[in-house]
Parts: structure tokens; sequence; C-alpha cells
């Protein structure tokens, strides 16, 4: 990772700079609307729908809102963390000195058995540079194999954090590689944040196109009482887990008016950035099994300042795990798109957080809003798929 | 539907015309292609991986192709069967009388449980025009729903095919609507076609991007020996139940040089076009229970008339219940697209089956192939693949 002194300031124009230096590594993943969804999610839920859960008794919200969907589940690696793993590597690789005092041989190292270790393999690769993944001795072979065919060498430790750590340590010291954090580190944020630019401009395209279809703009238009169509996004929501990419949306909303919002499972105070959030503590340990699985860690330090330290987050919403699941058979069964359960927390939230959607309907009014909703990844298996759904009706 | 009499003559032209009626009513349903299962298509199998099937200790094909996908599993209803429904209804209300004879109350008919009960359901319902879909009584609520969700008016029947078309007979002998069937007839056929002509459109469109891209035609490169890219498709293999899709998409591809081939699965005698292509005789009546639940159907007499009578159709394969659900991993896991079974049997074909793979080898050469795959549909529920994954390790 490059130093920390040498980072760039955490700003929309960093993340505009970060995204000239991924694009032409990354996809520009595709950006989708769905009028089934957005139906659903405008329509008030009946109060026996509320019933048995914790809003019940409460007037079901009336809110109105357009989903566009930012499909990072079809990115490389099939996950946004390839945007940070190479802004990190590219980063580093334009350091004074790094290169020439043999850079490429020494490398990088993570520990993570998730999306980033995939990310940072293919970064490395594409790069030349050595790339060492420190993995539970548990991780499932699958992982470890897909780990390995992107050309990264596999470490095991432990399955504790501070295992893993530690190894990640020993390997630092055994060979000089540099740590890249999957999270917790301003250029992992800046390079995240490039997706949230991608979506604003491909909204405003869809909407441009849209409005010339309906043939907005023209004379016999300006005559009518009709009102003005929407130029682009009112708001985004995105999952959080690190906060590594919901800090980087939010910097790339800076300025713009676009609200971020963040979300996450409650399962088991998977919540931390919610409660962080709400109490102006960050929460800095989490042990829960959710399934949305990638986001099952505490908020990272650098990410909170940007969430909460300078208030660029809106505000946080938490869902049940019977909620993700409920969104994710919505995008399979009717986007026909795989994600991963961590990618459909932010659609739970504006179909099931009545909190959300009562601030949708104050907020956005007859007019609705133009919402952003992350799909962060689609790495999940079919097994894994079978059973989650194998044993329901 | 139209009176056989009145339907155009069974041409390219007549697709051309038909998709010139289509398109207003359908998506054109995006084409991708894949590198990875590119690569898997175009690299020989291990004789390990032969073992233990039907090609046991043959040498295993070496052929080389590109695999363009076309997306009907993103078309409207989640498959490519409006192409059909909407042609077949906008066709009879052009027919001389239909209308002005109260034809939009006396309504459309059909007798299917699948795919072209909800086409033939939201065509009639765009057009003003009164739905009767005859369904087993047996048939799971969901599919009830969703077609009654079109708008359409459900009758019950019982589950032989006897049962149905009696019921079916019943109706118009008491409504006077007229029958749609779900693929023996030419406007049905030329309305599925539409989608191979787009799929020649966008197979183009995208290989010029790319030549532009790689700088092809510049002065530089004329005076290279590099071969000369390709311009177009080679050949498409689409599945084939009734054959109204395989005949359709044949018919666009008439006098353009692309071969057309068709794929079934063998379970239980489900490669009945296969065995009628070989012998020379349509075998009019199947029973299986094959995974791919969209080709348990015999196929029709109009398709098999340009299938085998006019050999549009260079070849039938036919792939086991296991290819087919490989395949779908793959697209599922990979592609990050949610497919139905029968939507995976080209695939299975590219990838599995030997004879298939040979014929490409030897046609395609050094060069290879660019090879369309229909992606038929996408309509699969997260039960349906909890039971057909969730045991799997």
């Amino acid at each position: 990772m490059a130093d920390l002194s040498t980072c760039p300031p955490l700003t929309r124009a960093s993340v505009v700079e970060a995204h000239r230096i991924v694009a032409p590594h990354v996809h520009r993943t595709p950006v989708v609307t769905n009028r089934t969804l957005s139906e659903l999610a405008s329509r008030p839920r009946a109060a026996e729908e509320l019933r048995g859960t914790r809003w019940e008794g409460r007037t079901p919200a009336a809110p109105r809102m357009r989903l566009w969907f930012k499909c990072e589940n079809m990115q490389r690696v099939g996950a946004f963390k390839v945007r940070g793993a190479f802004h990190a590597v590219e980063r580093l690789m334009r350091e004074e000195g790094w290169l020439e005092g043999g850079g490429r041989d020494k490398g990088v190292v993570t520990h993570s058995s998730g999306n980033h270790a995939q990310a940072l393999a293919l970064a490395a690769r594409e790069n030349g540079i050595k790339a060492r993944i420190v993995m539970p001795d548990i991780s499932i072979p699958q992982k470890i194999a897909a780990t390995k065919g992107y050309g990264a060498e596999v470490v095991f430790s432990g399955s504790t954090s501070p295992e893993r750590e530690a190894a990640a340590a020993r390997v630092i010291a055994e060979t000089g590689a540099r740590l890249v954090p999957p999270y917790d580190h301003p250029d992992i944020m800046l390079g995240q944040g490039t997706m949230g630019l991608e979506l604003q401009e491909q909204v405003e395209e869809l909407l441009a196109a849209e409005s010339k279809e309906n043939g907005h703009g023209s004379k016999q238009e300006a005559t009518t009482t009709k009102k003005k169509p929407k130029t682009g996004l009112d708001a985004i929501i995105t999952p959080c887990g690190g906060g590594g990419m919901l800090s980087g949306v939010a910097l790339s909303c800076e300025g713009t008016g676009i609200r971020v919002f963040g979300s996450e499972p409650m399962f088991q105070g998977a919540d931390d950035g919610k409660r962080g959030y709400e109490s102006g503590q960050r929460v800095a340990s989490v042990s829960t099994l959710t399934v949305a699985d990638g986001l099952r860690t505490p908020v990272g330090e650098h990410p909170f300042s940007v969430i909460h330290g300078r208030r660029l987050v809106s505000g946080m919403f938490s869902v049940t795990e019977e909620e993700i699941l409920a969104a994710m058979r919505l995008v399979l069964e009717r986007c026909k798109m795989v994600v991963e359960p961590s990618a459909c927390v932010p659609l739970a939230a504006a179909l099931f957080d009545e909190e959300f959607r009562a601030l949708v309907e104050r907020e956005g009014g007859e007019e609705g809003w133009e919402l952003g909703i992350v799909l962060s990844g689609g790495n999940v298996g079919v097994d894994a798929l079978g059973r989650m759904f194998g044993e329901a009706k």
C-alpha cells in the first residue's frame, strides 16, 4: 500500500483522478432499471405484511422511487473490489522508489478469503507483481483454487483475525511485501468510489435518452404543465461492511446534492456501522455469521471519518436475514441476475425498511426519488443458492 | 391464430417483416460474449473427462469457438416466447374482418403451462384482447398466479394432452376464441425467428467495434499477414422443443451462409427432433420428464418441414441431464445470469458433445467459429434452483 502521507486528499476530485487510473482495468458495468421492482418499492406495504416485524402497528410508508441498479456483479472477478485493488496497486507503482527497489518481486500481501483476495491477485498479476494471500486453512477449496487461479500464492493461517494478521506480518517481515488492506485505506476508498461516478453519469445518460424519447424539451412540451423530468439521481444506497465502498461513493457525491445512505445486516450485531454512526463512536469489533458474508467486518477508521466525521453519509439502515434473502430472490427471479447476499442489502432496505421508506416519502414527495442501488457482487455458487433456498416452498 | 392460407411464405424476408411488426413490443435483448466460457469450449476435454460417458475412448476434439450469447432470459416475461405471441396477435388483428367481428372480445386461447401462456397473456392484454389459458389443475400456484397476473383467464383441465386440447376446444366452441398454439404455426415460427436476425446484426456490430479498436483496416494492418478478422457469425445453435424457434432462426439465416443447429435433451427420448431429423420421419409423440422442461414436446409439423424438409438445419445434437446442469452452473456462476435449464442445452452441446465439437474442429479449423448460442429463457425460481443444486457438493 502506498504510504499514507502520499495519499491524495479525500475529495470528489481525487475520486475523479482515481477513475482515470482504474478505468482501463475495470469494466464500466451496466446500470439497469426494473419496472416490477420499482413498482414494488413504490407500493405501500400492507399492514398485514408488517405484522410480526419490528414495524408492527405502524402506518406503512408510501414512498415513490425508481430503482437504478449498478451491476458490479458483472464486474471483473464478480465484484466492485477490483476498483480499489487496481487503484492501490497503480498508486503503489507510482510511489517514488518502489518499483526501483524491487517492488514487483517483493510484491503485495493481504489477509482475506473474500472478493478482495481475488481482486488483489488479479491486479497484481496484470502488473507483473507477486501477490501473497493469507487465507484461513479452513477456507473452502473453491476459494483457494480461485485465488490460485489468478496467480497468487496462498499462505495459510489460523482462522481468527489475530492469527491472520500475524501471518501477514510474517510475510511482510520475510519478503518486504506491502500490505493492501481490503478497505481501511484512502487509496482503496477512492478506488471503490469510482463506481459512484459511473453510476451518476450512467443514470444521467439514461434519463436524457428517456427524456428525448418522450419528446421533453420540445416546444409542445414547454406549454404543458407536466413536471420537469429528473436529470439525475436523488440518492444512492450501498452496502456497508468495512465502509471502503460506502465512503468512496459518498466522496464521489460530495457537492452534487445526491444523498448517500449505507445499509447493513442487523444479525448478531452486524449493524456496527449504524450503531457507530448513531452514537458517534465507531464500533471496532464485530462477530456475526450473517448470510451477507461480505458485510461481517466492522467499519474501518478511515471510512468512518468520512461516513460519520464529515457527515457525507446521510443515514444508516439495517435489515434482517429474511429481508436480505427476499430481496435476493427478487433480483434472481425478476432481474435474472445472480447476486451474492451482501449485494441485496440495499434493495432490502428500499423494499422493507419502514424508516428508510418513510424518509423517501417525506423527502421525495409526489415526484419521488431516482434511487441508485449498488449491486456490489455476484460471487455465490449454485451450491450456496441451493442451501439458501432449497428448503423453501 | 390467423388462417393458414393467409400466412406469409416461410422465407427470410418474412422474418424481416415479422421483426418490423414485433420490434416495438419486445426487447432487443443484449448479446454478450464471455472469455472464460469461450476458452473452456476451445480447450480439448481431457481423456479422463470422457471416461464413463458415451465418448469414452475417443480422442477429444480440439475445436476453437467464441461464444456469443443471445440473452432472451432478459426478454419480456423472461423468454423468447413473446416474439411469436406478439407476432401471432398482431397478424390476427390484421386479418380481414377479425376485429370487426368482435375479435377482441372473442379473444385468444391456448393450452400451455409454460412461457407461451404468459407471453400470449401479455400480448393479448397489451392489445386489449381477451385471453384464456387452459392449464392443468395440478399446475403450481406460482404459474397460475403469474398467468392471471398478466390479465388472462385461467381455465383448468386435466393434465393429459387430450384433456387439455378438449378444454381448449370447448372454450373455442363457447366463445369463438382463436387458438394460438405454442409453436406449430408459421406466424409463431416467423415471430421467434426475429431473434435470429437480431443476433446476426448484434454480433456484426460487436465484431466491427472490436475490429475498429484493434485498428484493423488501417494502412499498417494491410501490409501484415494477419488473417482477416471475422465480420459475423459462422453458426448458431438453439434449443429445440416444438421447433418453432429453431425453424424460425433457420429461416432468419437462409441465404446468409450461417449454419444453424438444434440441440435437445436425450433423457427419456426427449431427442425426438434428432431422431426424426436422422430418420427423415417426424416423431409425433414424446413422454419425458427431462429437467429442460421447455423441451418436453415433440417437434411440430410446420417446424419439421423447415428443419428437415428444407434442410435449413445442418444437424441436431443431444445432451444428458448432467451436461445440462453443468452448463447451467457455468452460466449462473460465470456469467452471473439466471437461465432456465432448457436455455442451457445449446451451451451443453458446445461444451460436451464430442460430435458437435469434432464438427466445429473440422469445419472451423484454425480460425475457429464465431458461434451464436441462444439463451432462450430465465424462468426458474430460486426454489427450483435449490432443488437442482442443493444436494451437490
